[in-house]
């Protein structure tokens, strides 16, 4: 086994056991109340899996910043920092942003037409339209109404709140210039990079500074975790670019290249454009059950030639290195190496 | 001209001037920005009109509490009661609840598959469904981000913000039932009403108690107008029933009758059926476009016979009335009598 794998390991290890507990957490958060299908729509996807990476960059922020030992707090009653308040539940701000990525799926997943998601069919085929639209929303104001059950100081609370409600705002305004970006040619790479900031990093940055906020921390320590998670979560989105394209179809679980294939702008292509590559010529089918392994190769070679794939590396590892820097805010401690630890492993991550 | 409709064009006029006001402070605090596309869909049916009942009972109820004189104060720097905050920007308020209620319309109309709304087409229908659904999402977060800019104390605004959360939640609950309503046949008056409480009601029962929760009032008072929103919010909704069955197709602005031909259920028919009217073969067709007037006038004969009618307006009344009552913690001032008139205008109103 090679360090890296080994150190791939331990952070799985560390996410795993948070995972376990933010498991947990959910159905006592969102138990299947009446009207039980709406509450079986909204549960479906969270049920279904997930890294829970987000929600673990939250707990895993809040025990570096309380400077404790990994695991040894009850995330339910979690000290907090020169407050009045002296413990709230941290669990709750971890499942909040977890929900909120649950309701943004679901949604996107209606307007993407995907059928699939985490190995299940998506909400929208597993029940119908009119459901999957509801069980979002239902999702929407149950991340406001969890988040609010932290029992954070009401002036901590306010900013939290705002906090997720700007995190929801620039998710929708991600998502509709993503979808502008398909009808255009002349994305620029830091268009492309805003976007991505938008849609995916914004609750990455939410999660990593939400526990100072609740906590009590410093305005320059909240600004530093936020950054942090900007720089990670757009790190995250650039490999899961790159991954479209170097993983087998297999492994994936998808057809390698798909992005490719559905014209997707990534930073990648962006970069060959940028470069004078014909890149909506790069493969010639809009099918992905017609694109052959061939085409993708080449197509692949040439994303090589222009040195685009070497670009978006780059970017990325430059991104975590960043974000990496950031945390010198935090204590020196097993939490803050964690965090290192994730952000090395977004980038590093196979699949 | 009778009392009734002079009452009524007093109190028309009186919402008609705050319609102004808060028609003003849309576009202030809704800018079209960046993506263009996504907020000109978002203010689309906002834009399109509305009479924006919910916001002007948030507007009067919070000048009945402050006791001052209706429109002779500022709006945007409203005085609170004994808070350490002395004035508060009480339109962010009113504008927050109508961009909830805009949302909500938006998600329906794709839901219901309506193609109409205040005689423009439905957001999904002028634009996309990936559009509309994204603007939803859009104006859900801005409400929360609109009420966040009134002022308030911490302590106050997070309840208000609980109070905008557990609103929309009951909202999706309330639209959830309607949905299973379609499909049973054995629905009771009071699930009935239950279901409308929270589709409906709880939006008027934020407004109402909104500004006496941002202004620092008792709990008693935040009560009090709370239940006054959902005594007149569902007399409205009842009303609505009623009037699709007694008001000309023309006048409604779609055909008379058409809940009975879509099956909806109706305080109206929930009643017939429980006094052993056959509700489903009330009329022959389900195509709106297909039924007559002679069939829709003889099934509104049988609904009379059996009672049901008069007790759908008997219940609205009777809501109304006590609507009214629990206005008794407020002060008697010019802005509580507009309060009273709201209510009886709302099943007084011929459309």
């Amino acid at each position: 086994m090679t360090t890296s794998e080994t150190r791939e390991e331990a952070v799985l290890e560390a996410v795993g056991k948070r995972r376990e507990l933010v498991n947990d957490a959910i159905p006592e958060e969102l138990p299947v109340a009446r009207p039980e299908r709406l509450y079986e729509a909204s549960r479906y996807l969270l049920d279904a899996g997930g890294k829970r990476l987000r929600p673990t960059i939250l707990l895993a922020t809040a025990e570096a910043l309380a400077d404790v030992e990994p695991l040894s707090v009850d995330y339910r009653s979690f000290p907090t920092v020169h407050e009045e308040i002296d413990e709230i539940d941290m669990m709750d701000a971890a499942v909040s942003v977890e929900v909120i990525q649950s309701f943004t799926l679901i949604h996107d997943d209606i307007m993407d037409d995907d059928d699939l998601r985490r190995g299940v069919p998506a909400v929208h085929r597993e029940y119908d339209l009119e459901t999957a639209i509801l069980a979002g929303d239902t999702l929407y104001s149950k991340a406001f109404e969890i988040m609010l059950e932290t029992g954070a100081e009401p002036a901590r609370m306010v900013e939290a709140l705002d906090v997720l409600a700007n995190t929801c705002t620039q998710i929708c305004e991600g998502q509709a210039l993503d979808v502008d970006f398909e009808q255009r040619d002349d994305v620029t790479p830091e268009e492309y990079l805003k976007m991505v900031e938008q849609k995916t990093a914004v609750l990455y940055a939410a999660s990593a500074s939400l526990p100072a906020i609740l906590m009590g921390a410093d305005d320059e320590v909240v600004d530093a975790l936020y950054g942090y998670g900007l720089d990670v979560g757009r790190a995250f989105q650039i490999q899961d670019d790159v991954l479209d394209l170097t993983v087998p179809s297999e492994e994936l679980g998808k057809q390698r290249g798909s992005d490719l294939v559905e014209n997707k702008q990534t930073l990648i292509t962006v970069h060959a454009r940028d470069h004078g590559l014909d890149v909506a010529d790069l493969v010639d089918t809009d099918d992905v059950d017609a694109v052959t392994e061939a085409e993708i190769d080449d197509a692949v070679a040439r994303l090589e030639e222009t040195g685009s794939i070497d670009y978006a590396n780059e970017k990325a590892r430059e991104l975590v290195e960043q974000g990496k820097e950031r945390l010198e805010v935090l204590p020196d401690n097993e939490a803050h190496d964690l965090l290192d630890e994730i952000a090395d492993y977004l980038i590093e991550r196979g699949y």
